[in-house]
């Protein structure tokens, strides 16, 4: 059975029907709403399909959840899935689906299927995530309904009893929150190193010399600026943690809660450091770049020329030699090290490892 | 216990053995097929295998089912494991496991173990994928069975009621129905772009000014034509949503199926935009690899010679560094884009998602 | 409940007590005691914090599990959770957790939670691996702890029954088991190749020509190393199949255990063969890296005044162009492909792949 005629319900409805499953609609204006939805499922008012399921998924809006008191009889014993989702996070005190139990305690409800889109239900899930985050403090009615994300081309995924469901609700409006702070961070200190590498090998030049040495901008200015975020962003992994060491010496006590700014920052480590292996490895692509460009052909060439015309024939300078070769070599070794923090970083790897191997890695 | 003496039942009965289990074969002919099995399973006839047996492995095919119902006495309440495959997608009607479970209503039937090869059970789950998907509409059974599998060294995955059966089953016979299609046209485009790049760069020349530029086809010729195929295939990422979009625009709803070849095309969107990184990435690589050549350094030398006998000093043209700057720029940021597209479509990652973060990296 | 006052203990209670669970934790001295422990929590004598509480986590040592014996009376029908874990692998016949349930027979014991670190449990799993393996004979108390570990912010993973539980106080003592041979296989290759080109590139030239090369020991020797160790690994992969698929026809038979030093060596077949694409993907960073050189850059303008000096134009030599084409063309298809073996035994991708899709690829 399927409570309410807005999007979710007919792209529910939709699926459910594709997934074999005789589907009664239920809404207070049965004969305007017929058409939205598939020939098979039956559109009867709410009493009547409420009547005939036995799983009732309240395709409906929380606040329009005490409408369907009126049904309080019909509705007993029946499992209610609660598919609904909030706009703010943490915008009631209770959750949705902890409300509707509230309303029906004669009723089993299980919090399910909000992770999903209408778009996702219609189409079947294709590609991104398929899982299906299922809470209810009945296991019967959590099996059951796990059973039927199933049959529908998704994955249950079990998250215990009914006080997560607040959780769930918050997921769907959640945009990678751990990524705000140091995305910005990331750009603050690309702009400062990037009008600090203009200056000096553009605009310097330019007022000193007169020598017009725009192209460099795009690459030669981008690629001096990248290590310099990366090393920075790098040390910002590892700083948070040896303060955290001192502020438990100073204290005596690893019990203490860390001051909050603290407690983010330990949190946010993560996303730094995948951030500062990513402007390590835009730095490594650059610089393999630079021989490409028309620019150091042209400047080889003169080089060349201006040699060959003063018939000056070694220009061998040893110490630049090697300060090249070690540089080069240094910053291979570090991107393949970076490149293996990187890779266990991925969830996959990460659960593959228990903490001993994971903090022996990092 | 064990029922069947092939390739598949010898080596669950190693391997259960392996693992601590009590085994009991069933053979028709036990004297003959005992040496065929470790010692320390019992081989003994079928009735009498049933008899002592629990939990019972049906492995063989579905077509001697039928001559398991001499049996049927001493099957009533015990667990028959389906371990079959079949020869071809949706071969029957009915999966095995509900046909196995029509011929004996007494018992109960789980559907587990048939996406393990022979060689992955007798040698344990050692690299490539571990797990067992089990499904059965009884859960105790389901249980028991996942206990089985976990204690055997493989990850039981519950994959709800009998009705996943046919699914299940499905699953061995796959081999990466998604690729296909996208495949063949990376291949056909590559063919085309590849013979137009060929008669361009060096059929042309030939002709028309008699010089051998052969040289160019295993890296300039490749690498002109895999870009035009990475953006042509990016192209029909996004065009099956614009003619989507379109044709819902037309219907004026958001219900109607699409046709056929457009759902198709829909679905292969993933597994098209991976090739058109896959083309991205290797075209970044051969770029690279252009001043690795002799070739590259012959032709610069010889600039140079030219130059300096020519006591020509300056080459510098504006036009053509500013042109090769801004192409490798806007190129390393587009791979950059692209290689966060492909990383968060790596199973855990898009599992880590949700929906509006998924379609906003998107 | 919580039994015990170590590091342990007091990060589980301070974790409970954060996620909102009612803690009574008890100690034989719970006076001297109660300032470790949060304020929230209660701590108070054994006896009384056992009668109080419904789940008791034994956060004490092996050794001390008999002092518990006292407290039998009131442990009835208690869930009781082992969290220890061992210092060695296999240092017991049985568990830990095996010997908690032979000493307390009327409680249901859970093993839980030895996977995660007290650091874990008290700053919240905030990256590398949530997930805490659970295990038990009884469905109930199971479920049980899975809730609590889910409401703590963890993943429960149901690891079936109590015989699982010595592989799970395995867990944390390992240490990257299956990487120790293949890294010291990979590092004396490396060093054998190494010695071999340092004696061919840049001692035998100072012999014999009194030449001074050894700016090429950072990069060229390292980069000349890298694929010969590459080589040599992958071909250890296939090695063992070889001989495994010999060992089989020479005995005739499938079922014949294999001799353990070639069992061992078919296992860490995915590690040898993830190193040789490390070695291969380094190499191909070096090579890149090449045209980077100074040192390159002033053999290339050497050359072009030498030849300028003596107005020799053409250089060209079809043989050696077509040899580097040729070379790195290949090179490119061959860490392609590569690349490819590598991303599907990504244990996300290798999940989604069955035994026929996972051969082909490999």
């Amino acid at each position: 059975g399927v409570l309410g005629s807005g999007d979710f319900a007919r792209s529910l409805a939709v699926r459910l029907v594709c997934s074999g499953f005789k589907v009664v609609v239920g809404s207070r204006n049965p004969k305007r709403k017929a058409n939205l939805f598939p020939a098979a499922a039956e559109v009867t008012f709410q009493a009547e399909a409420v009547k005939k399921a036995d799983v009732i998924f309240v395709a409906i809006f929380r606040e329009h959840y005490s409408t369907l008191c009126d049904l309080a009889d019909v509705l007993v014993g029946k499992i209610l899935v609660d598919v609904s989702n909030n706009t703010e996070i943490n915008h009631h005190k209770e959750s949705n689906a902890e409300y509707l139990a509230s309303l029906f305690p004669a009723c089993t409800v299980v919090k399910a299927f909000n992770v999903v889109s209408a778009w996702t239900l219609q189409s079947g899930a294709r590609d991104g995530n398929k899982q299906v985050l299922i809470c209810s403090n009945n296991q019967e009615a959590k099996r059951t309904v796990a059973e039927i994300a199933q049959v529908m081309g998704f994955t249950p995924v079990d998250m215990g009893c009914m006080s997560s469901a607040c959780e769930i609700e918050n997921i769907p409006l959640r945009l990678l929150p751990a990524w705000k702070i140091p995305i910005f961070l990331a750009l603050g200190l690309f702009l400062c190193f990037f009008t600090y590498n203009l200056i000096r090998q553009v605009i310097h030049p330019y007022i000193r010399e007169q020598k017009n040495k725009l192209y460099k901008i795009p690459i030669e200015v981008v690629n001096t600026t990248l290590p310099c975020v990366s090393y920075v962003m790098l040390s910002l992994v590892y700083l948070p943690g040896v303060l955290a060491a001192c502020s438990q010496l100073y204290y005596g006590t690893k019990y203490r809660r860390f001051p909050d700014w603290l407690d983010q920052w330990l949190q946010h480590r993560k996303q730094i450091g995948l951030l500062s292996f990513f402007c390590a490895a835009l730095h490594a692509v650059y610089s393999l770049c630079l021989p490409m460009r028309r620019s150091h052909r042209y400047l080889l060439i003169e080089t060349a020329v201006k040699q060959a015309v003063e018939k000056k024939m070694t220009i061998w300078v040893e110490e630049e030699v090697w300060r090249m070769e070690i540089y080069i070599s240094v910053g291979i070794i570090a991107l393949g090290l970076l490149s293996l923090l990187a890779i266990t970083s991925l969830p996959s790897i990460a659960n593959s490892l228990n903490w001993r191997e994971f903090s022996f890695i990092q």
